[in-house]
This record gives C-alpha cells, sequence and structure tokens, in this order.
C-alpha cells in the first residue's frame, strides 16, 4: 500500500536532552510540503559531530533527531521538487545548495544560506518540523537527520547518486569522506609534488591523506598522539608517521626539522584543538604555506597566536565539507568511488544495525573505530 | 675620473642608536666583491619602516644606514655580475630574488632565503660591509641601505629598469607602492566586480586601493580614523569611504552592515595594529572571503582571536612586498607605470633634498605626508 500522502509510523534515534542517550522510539513522520522530499533511509554513518549534539557541545534545540551522514531512496516528493523523484538513490545533504545566495554563487563558497549549521534551529524552511514524537515536534539536525527510518528534507538539501552505488561506502560521501577528501583537494588545492602534513588520523584526517594523495603530493606525514593509527594511514596514503608524544620540542619545530627548516607547503588540522591548529600552522612554510583547518573548534573557544606567523606570507583557511559545493560535488565524489579512484574499505571498520546505535557512539567515544555505519 | 675599483667617500645617512636622529655624515664606500654591485643613488623613498630602525622598533644592528626604497645607476660591478652593467638604471631590491633556494622556485613565494629581512644582520653575503665611519664598519639594512650617495647590494637584490622612469615614482615601485598593489593583485587575485575593504589609507593603504581598482573591483571601502585621507582614497579608486569614529558599534559590524550581511570578499590591513587584522579578518565573507595582512605587525606582539573566524571558510593571508617576487615583477611594474596603468602623482606628497631626511621624517611622524622623496 503506498505511503504516498500519508503520514509514517517509523523507528528513529531521539536525543531528549544534552547528555541522554539515544533512544529509539516510533516517530511519525508528516509527507513532505512543496519542494520537500521524504527519503527511506538504507544506511547512515556515525559522525563526530552527531555526538556532539548528544553530549551538548553544540547549539541545537532538543529533541532533536541527529544524524547527517546517509543514503536512502525517495519515498515521495512534495509540489514543484523536480531534482529527484521517487525510486532514487540519494544523499541528504548537511550544507544545502540552493544555488541562489551569494555563497552558493561564489565559485570558493559551500556555506548556503539555507543551512542550518550556525543557526541551529532545527525545522524546515517554514519554521515547523515533519517529526513528531506523541503528537509533539522534533527538531531535525543540519538540514537532514538521518538517525531514523524516514526523514524529510528540502530539495536544496538532497541530490541524486549512482543507483549502483554500495550504500555503506556511499554514506561517507555525505560529510566524513567528503570532508577530508575535499579539504585537501578543494579548500588547499594541493599540488602535485608537495609535502602536507596531517594532524588527526580518525576517519576525516585519513580521508585527507587520501586526498593529499589523490592530488599528488609527494610527501605525507601523518601526526597523532596514539601510534595505533600509523598503519592505516600508511595503507591509504601517509608517507611516514610522527606523534608528538615521543618528542619534548614542539611538534611544529619537529616538522621544521624533518623538512630542513622549511616547513610543509600544506598542514591540516583534523582534531578541532585550538593548540593544534596553531601547531599546524606554524608547521607550514612561513611564506607560502598553507594550513587548513578541518576540525571543528569548540564552542566559544578562542586561541592567541603571534600576528608574525601570518604576516610573513602564510595562508591559513577554513573548510567546511571539504570547501566543497553539495549539489555539485558529492555525486561526482560517488562516480569518481565507483571508478575505484579511492578505495573507502579502510575507513569503514563497523557496520551495525540502526537498532545499536549507542553501542556505535561507544565505539567512537572509546576511539575504536574510523567509521562505523548503522544500516537500517 | 674614474671610480672603480676605488673607495669612494660621499654623504650618508646613518642611525648610530635606537632613537638616535639621522645624522649625514661622510663614510667610505668600498668596490663591489665578486657579485655585487655598486650603485649611485638618484632618490629614495621615506617608508614607515626605516622609522621603525631609527626607532628601535625592529630589531636591527646599529649603527646603519637605512633607507630600502630607491632607483639610481649602477657604478661598477663586481666579478660575475651580468644582471646589470655601469650605467644601467635600478632598482634596489629589499627583498632579493636568488632564483634557487625554495622561497624563490615557489610560485606563491617571494620570502628570499638571502633576504635579511627577518635575520637582520646587516651585513653583505660574506659577514662584512662595504660601508665604513671613521675607519669602523657601518651595517646596512634589508640588503640595500639606500641613505646615502653610494650604495653596494648584492647582484639578487638589483634589478635594471626602463631608463626613462621617472626617478621619484619609480622608487615607490622598491616597497611602498609594490606592498600594497600586489597584495591585492598577487595575494589576493581581487576578482572582477568584487568587493573590498581597506584598512588603514597611507600610502601602502592607497596602493592597495589601486590594486583592487585595476583587479576590477566594483566597491571598494576604505576605512580611516581620520577622515583626512578620504579626498586622496577617492581620487585614486575607493567608492566610499567611512571611520571607526562615526560608529558605536565595532567597524567589522558597519561593514557587514554596508554589505547586506555578507561581508566584502576581500579585506586587507594595512594599519599593522593586531586588533585592526582581527576587525578586517571579520569584516570579510565568512565562507569565501579572503582577508590580507600587509601592515607589519609590532614585535612580539600577540593577538586572541575566535577559531570559528577560520573555520567557517575565510581565507587569512601575509603579505611581504605584495607577495611579489621582486626582480621579475618589480620592472613589469615599472613598465606599467611608463604606460600609464596607474597614476602615483597621488602618493607623492613631497620631494626634498637628501639632506632634509629629518625633516622628512617629521612629515611622516606627523602625518602630514603620503610619501615623501629624497633626491640625492
Amino acid at each position: 500500500m503506498s505511503t504516498v500522502g500519508k503520514v509514517i509510523k517509523c523507528k528513529a534515534a531521539i536525543v531528549f536532552e544534552a547528555k541522554g542517550p539515544f533512544k529509539i522510539v516510533e516517530i511519525e513522520v508528516a509527507p513532505p510540503k512543496a519542494h520537500e522530499v521524504r527519503i527511506k533511509i538504507l544506511g547512515t554513518g556515525i559522525c563526530r559531530t552527531d555526538e556532539h549534539v548528544q553530549a551538548g557541545a553544540i547549539k541545537v534545540n532538543y529533541p532533536v533527531i541527529p544524524g547527517h551522514e546517509a543514503v536512502g531512496i525517495v519515498e515521495s516528493i512534495g509540489e514543484g521538487v523536480t531534482c529527484v523523484k521517487p525510486g532514487d538513490k540519494v544523499i541528504p545533504l548537511c550544507l544545502p545548495q540552493c544555488g541562489r545566495c551569494p555563497p552558493c554563487k561564489n565559485p570558493e563558497g559551500n556555506m548556503c544560506q539555507k543551512s542550518d549549521f550556525l543557526t541551529a534551529k532545527g525545522v524546515m524552511y517554514d519554521g515547523t518540523s515533519r517529526f513528531s514524537y506523541k503528537g509533539k515536534p522534533v527538531h531535525n539536525f543540519v538540514n537532514t537527520s538521518t538517525f531514523t527510518e524516514y526523514t524529510v528534507v528540502h530539495e536544496d538539501a538532497v541530490v541524486k547518486i549512482d543507483p549502483a552505488a554500495p550504500i555503506e561506502k556511499a554514506c561517507l560521501m555525505g560529510c566524513g569522506f567528503s570532508t577530508g577528501y575535499g579539504a585537501a583537494t578543494k579548500t588547499a588545492k594541493v599540488t602535485p609534488g608537495s609535502s602536507c602534513a596531517v594532524f588527526g588520523l580518525g576517519g576525516v584526517g585519513l580521508a585527507v591523506v587520501m586526498g593529499c594523495k589523490a592530488a599528488g603530493a609527494s610527501r605525507i606525514i601523518g601526526i597523532n598522539r596514539s601510534k595505533e593509527k600509523f598503519p592505516k594511514a600508511k595503507e591509504v596514503g601517509a608517507t611516514e608517521c610522527v606523534s608528538p608524544l615521543d618528542f619534548k620540542k614542539p611538534i611544529q619545530e619537529v616538522l621544521l626539522d624533518m623538512t630542513d627548516g622549511e616547513g610543509v607547503d600544506y598542514s591540516f588540522e583534523v582534531v578541532g584543538s585550538t593548540e593544534t591548529m596553531i601547531a599546524a600552522l606554524a608547521s607550514c612554510n612561513m611564506n607560502y604555506g598553507t594550513s587548513v583547518v578541518v576540525g571543528a573548534p569548540p564552542s566559544a573557544s578562542e586561541m592567541t597566536l603571534s600576528p608574525t606567523l601570518i604576516f610573513t606570507g602564510r595562508t591559513w583557511k577554513g573548510s567546511v565539507l571539504g570547501g566543497l559545493k553539495s549539489k555539485d560535488d558529492v555525486p561526482v565524489l560517488v562516480s569518481e568511488l565507483m571508478a575505484k579512484k579511492f578505495n573507502l574499505d579502510p575507513l569503514i571498520t563497523h557496520v551495525l544495525p540502526f537498532d545499536k546505535i549507542n553501542e556505535g557512539f561507544e565505539l567512537l567515544r572509546n576511539g575504536k573505530c574510523i567509521r562505523t555505519v548503522l544500516k537500517m
């Protein structure tokens, strides 16, 4: 029996309050309104940002359904939707691309003004939610919400992908892989033969390493406190790895020593620590080096540094979703995945059924996984 | 009688100690050694950096002959010099370009490793000086020293220019104009139709405005506390000017208001204040904006800012000599000057005889000039 135009009852993982667990409950998902798309989620990755929502580390409205890295099938579309049709395999976009606002129109921009990333209202464009639990509305998260069997997103926040794309791997194109890979290829524009340093070798850091490799970097130095991360980093492209714990001197001085005093051409901070951001900046060449901040900094944090670090010519850039324009670039990455331009197997360490979502977050908190994907 | 191969006695302006005045005395200038060039200085600009030397605000070895923005004629050359010959009109280069070190080889680099900008030794490559006063050596400044009738520089630090170039205007190509103009055209790579904000409307700031205009910016907002600078800024290309003193809110909020909340595409800090550097950064678009630090920060200063200013995608860059490769780019700027691509008349407010150097510095300290050029 068709569900089109009807409310769907399904399972979703709700965080009812900061620091509360994910509770899997039955919710109601309203049909899509005009320019909205209802999606049956097939698989969804667990990202650090979702953990921040659960932990209350970033501002959101509760109750909320997190999750923003997924693959699904379009169940139905609202009036006026032309970009996808029922049955299409799609990726919900945690950074929409409306195509009309200044960041969308700027070649270097991608923070679409329709994004809820900074506003964190957790509702559709009309100010209401399509999710309800026991008759009360539940908020969405960064225009997506994928920890649910069905979600509704605006057509700005969904893109069709190759129907043959494998669920687990394509999930990562919605956030983790794109963020790291794009930081190297799009934000930094790593050049062939260059030297790179990647601070933090979690899932996104490994994607940065893969991006540096794909861009033709000849030297890719992985930096991580725990050496457990080194074999996988080398598997995906790091040419050498160092742990700051092995040195008495600051890690930026270690990197200068490793590069004849020049520093690397490109450095990437994928930790989210202000201390590491400054170390990464100081590690790139003082004149022509570029340092990219990929890791999300703690809210309300500040950092203190010498302006000389900038003055002598360095470039310091931020990168959200790897600087990619979501609608334009995510399907291209999926195509490149299908063409085996890169191999995501090393990044996906766990696949769990959706019901085991809290177990998946335990793996994240304990550093026991690279990426865990939940399958519906 | 030829002076070639002989010591030349001439006038020079020496700073004997930090905070001491410029004293014009007779010095001895030794002949150029291998790969060195002796230059008869025809005219030299007075730059804020020279004032820093006099005031002891930057590290140098005293006694020193400052001056680094000049035009001269090659008097004689040492063994092995091929890039210039006696009689050539030249510009000494305060940032050399050896062509062989990593910054010279990098397309985005320009801080040649032969530069004395950060090392501040004040001697030739062989560790000695060609200047002496009463039998004791006098230091040079940033590979040049132009507050003297004759100087000796390494061949890495001199470039031939069009012999028809007017002395006063060509002087500015050695530092002030190049620094500002290049910051817009080379470092920021301002795009046609873009919006720009220039913080600080002194000589270098005006050159930034001219660079933004030449690059095709459609909106150029000049920012300066004193409104006395506004008419000249508008004359060279600013489309509007604002003073922070006219607003209760921070200037970055004023600029956001002026740009529908978007911020400008490009902002330039040409003051050298850490507070202004952060204001300029915050004034450019949070996602695709670029902010360039042109003003030299005070030694040992620090700045504190939120990492979110970077994280959302902004680009923050430093720019020394406008990011230009001195040997490659300075003669091109001179040619563009001759082709009337820009007009330097508004920048040169005073021309004084060399003897009046202290008067020239008074004009600088009192904000009474844009650029003063001393003629020998």
